[in-house]
């Protein structure tokens, strides 16, 4: 731990020389992405802890790094031998971080950290909070980058044209139609920060950050102009020939700077407050007017269109291929040799790769064997990494990015013997599973007013799952996509036609086991009554329920039919794809219970 | 129409003397009541709609009236005659009031209307809309005051001290729990305008609007004193010495627009911007901060006391009672007279009113023969009035104030042979009563994420009631109350320990019937897992279900349960108030299915 207790010295020289007597970090770029590149991996860097959630602040003296329940024995360890306390998120006794700041420094004292990392919404909830105090923040120094000697630059990977034929729609079409929502709402100029509306709106991808083919830029659609803030090193003639063609004018990554400074008096300016960099906020000309709203390319993006779906159906029928060819395997091999949830993950990578339209896994394979699924984000790492036994669950939630979409699927999967309460879980799961998948609801209900549909027979067994339902999914694009999501947490975004959302129920007991069973849907029309529309979500995850671990006299007539039907579609999707040997699999598989 | 035509030409004569173009006005007292006393009827009494809600705005030379979909006909018959256009609220072609008054205006233009009737949210975002036309607005003038002769005069009905064994905890105590909050958020001065938050807080009662047993007043609760702004003509010396003796200076009605004015610097005064009137908040020193926050009553207030559960228990039985009385009356002479809905409604409250601690009914009775209970507001007016018929159903919704507790009940009863139709809606309103009453669920759900539990199966049979499952009801107070309620709409508030709670779904077809089955429930705890604490819905209404519309196939062995338990309850709760006759029927209306 020498080396963070010396980092953090070093930092605090830098923070001396500024007159800085608190600085933050946070693993967070500029783009306010889920994932990020190394690059911006400085919290991890400074404090040496590699969750993917957390801020480390640094004061004169003291230092403390905040991290959620998923991450407290993680950080823990991680954190031993360096001087920076573990706030443990979430508990009654921990502060938030502005209160803490708040409690710690003295009038006059003055906070640093890099405003380009840190979002409009969070910096003004700390001016908020400390104003009263004369506290004082000065948003532009990053002083990491002054002491991380090798730090990664950042990355000029090469974007490529998603091809009409993938995309459904051409980039022009869905210009104008940001315009059109523009115009309505009197706005002259949005700014779009995050890397998968940009990628979405130009039909553009990159290789930027691992999992998500996104590529660093920013983009401003204006009023009568779209300009594209790219570094040049990540395009080539041919691709800045095929956006020109489009009207869209390409400058460099910083020089989104100068355009902001220069907007005129009439400019209406329009950013997402939660998403958008200070560094962005800050450079807006101060004559122009400012409208804090929500993005209308999440909403646009969100809906697929049908060529979209076409191939998304295309898409997962061949991510399905993958999957049973990687369940035959475990299952003829498990028994033969010592398979480890790593070599699990890589085997599964395998079979999604010889697809051709393959590019990445879609985010970070949860290969987890019996208790290690507990952890809902487990990763198996090559020191603690488990051997699987032909005994109990092993869970697997994993996904690909294809040409022609995305994939998000969880199985738990029985290797052998199972215990009473392990079956009646497994049930237990499926049957939350099937009763908000087979639901017709009213077209205006949101995934807060669903969720307690898969929820409810949880609670009903005194248990229940410390995470969301279901989130949408991109289309070649981030695995997690707002803006709906199946959660109780209030949110009033409509389920709309189109949409990708999973339905993702669990159970998770701490050192006994974890259950999940995923399915990716698209929301459709049902019938329509009077008025009222209403909806249903149309399965398009194609892979075989275990049947052996249920406890059948748990299930009514209506999730029996579900499953039978379920698994009907399954082998119809598949079966033109598999070989006899894997169809046979499948057949006994998907047999009617 | 000749007199509301001549009532606007006065008004406009006002508007001209003081530059109006624009006048605003809608049936709003400065409390923001749900239900107003007479004197503060004036979009009544200058349009001539007599509907709950709507707003007038007079232009120079046009006028025009927002009504929404209960009241679309009634309006139109209303309005006929005079120069007022209806605008439907909710249809798509129907502008907003804010910006067609944007629309209709002209730059420099003045908007007039009395600030003392319009939320600070409201005229917050009128100016916001208007700003930028450079339309100016002015809070301070009462016109209709001037042309109105014999306007009534604000109230001066005495108030009565809600006594301890009712309310169940001192107004000193309550003060105090105020002040705790008050402390940790820093506020120095809370001003509270809703009325049944004052007599909750003061333990006082009153009788000035109809319905709701409250007190025209305003309260202030500062760091160290309280005062209660009330007209003396509305307390004697014997009630004046009982809040004095507990701290609480009393002072005339308008005074708390002096003690607002002369707030000093270190004032922090907190408003809830949605029920504050203008007139209140332009009232509050320049010098002082101000906090929009959410009043710490409305949460106090709905967790009900050990002693005002324990009162409630009796006045429900009571109030249960009642029901069976007039629903035997009702099943004994439907066949020997003409029973008209307003006949029944006087019974009913006939019955009610032989309690000696009843004062009134708690909202105006829906007595609804057959096809007019599909009209969920409908109240029987002496002209349309129907008989009851020996067929189909006849629905009731009403509830009584009685010192111990406020009802809230409402059952729909089969009146002879019912139509196959009938009989299914009747039985699905029970099945989506059933499942949400039924329901356990973890601390920390909202009213909004529990809703669909009852619309579920509503939604699988193509069907939708345009409202919400259930409200909050008060204690001699409000029969509806926040802050909870059951409810698609995304909202906050977690069902607390201690909540009363309605749950009402129903079957709404227009021309043939309305259905609905509502009881009241206390939210009790259930089992702790770990630190997962599960709630449920404790029923609190006791009047047997009719089970002769049911169809029984149609119910599964849960839903039977549920039924057989709560006439088992209801048997055991009221027999003992029943003579025998009653106790025959009611043992037969309550039988086991």
């Amino acid at each position: 731990m020498g080396i963070i207790n010396d980092r953090i010295k070093k930092l605090r020289k830098e923070m001396k020389k500024h007159d800085i007597d608190c600085y933050i970090e946070h693993n967070v770029d500029p783009h306010m992405s889920e994932y990020v590149n190394e690059r911006w991996k400085t919290r991890e860097w400074i404090s040496g802890f590699t969750g993917s959630v957390g801020a480390v602040v640094i004061l004169k003296k003291k230092a403390a790094l905040w991290a959620d329940g998923r991450y407290f024995i993680q950080a823990e360890n991680e954190l031993s031998g360096s001087n920076i306390k573990l706030m443990k998120k979430g508990l009654n006794e921990t502060p938030e971080i502005k209160d803490w700041i708040y409690e710690q420094l003295e009038e006059g004292d003055l906070i640093g950290f890099n405003g380009r990392t840190f979002s409009d919404e969070y910096v003004e909830k700390l001016y908020k909070k400390v104003k009263d105090k004369n506290i004082k923040i000065i948003e532009k120094y990053d002083l990491i980058e002054h002491i991380w000697k090798d730090r990664p630059e950042i990355p000029d990977n090469k974007i490529f044209i998603h091809e009409l034929k993938y995309a459904g729609k051409k980039r022009d079409e869905k210009i104008s139609e940001i315009k059109d929502k523009m115009e309505k709402d009197n706005i002259t100029n949005l700014i779009i920060t995050q890397l998968d509306q940009i990628a979405w709106t130009l039909n553009i991808r990159g290789s930027d950050i691992k999992s998500v083919p996104v590529a660093i830029s920013y983009l401003m659609i204006g009023k009568n102009d779209v300009i594209f803030y790219i570094n040049k090193k990540k395009y080539n003639s041919k691709i800045k020939k095929i956006l020109k063609d489009d009207g869209i004018i390409i400058k460099d990554y910083d020089e989104i700077n100068d355009d902001l400074n220069n907007l005129k008096k009439e400019s209406v300016v329009s950013y997402d407050k939660n998403t958008t960099n200070r560094w962005i906020v800050n450079s807006i000309s101060k004559a122009a007017t400012i409208k804090k709203t929500r993005s209308p390319i999440l909403l646009l993006k969100s809906k697929k269109n049908n060529i979209e779906i076409e191939n998304l159906e295309k898409c997962q029928i061949r991510d399905g291929v993958a999957m049973v060819k990687f369940l035959i395997w475990l299952e003829e091999n498990i028994v033969k040799e010592d398979i480890s949830e790593i070599r699990a993950t890589k085997m599964l990578k395998k079979f999604r790769a010889e697809d051709d339209k393959f590019l990445e896994t879609s985010f970070d394979t949860i290969s987890a064997y019996k208790e290690n699924a507990a952890m809902m984000h487990y990763h198996a790492a090559k020191e603690s990494c488990s051997i699987l036994k032909p005994k109990s669950f092993y869970l697997v939630d994993s996904g690909g990015q294809y040409m022609d979409g995305t994939t998000d699927i969880t199985r738990t999967i029985p290797l052998g013997k199972l215990t009473e309460e392990e079956k009646r879980d497994y049930t237990l799961t499926l049957k939350s599973h099937i009763n908000l998948a087979s639901t017709k609801f009213l077209y205006g209900a949101t995934g807060s007013n669903l969720d307690v549909l898969a929820r409810k027979i949880m609670w009903e067994n005194g248990l229940d799952y410390k995470c969301g339902t279901g989130h949408g999914v991109g289309y070649l694009l981030s695995v997690h996509e707002g803006p709906q999501r199946i959660s109780p947490k209030p949110n009033n975004i409509k389920m709309e036609e189109g949409m990708v959302t999973t339905i993702e129920p669990g159970v998770y007991k701490k050192d006994k086991h974890g259950i999940r069973i995923e399915n990716t849907f698209i929301t459709v029309k049902d019938e329509k009554m009077g008025s009222d529309q209403f909806m249903k979500f149309q399965v398009i995850s194609y892979c075989p329920i275990d049947t052996t671990p249920l406890k059948i006299e748990m299930l009514n007539k209506e999730e029996k039919k579900w499953l039978n039907q379920y698994h009907e579609i399954v082998r119809k999707k598949l079966t033109p794809y598999l070989n006899e040997k894997e169809g046979k699999w499948l057949e006994k598989k998907s047999e009617k219970i």
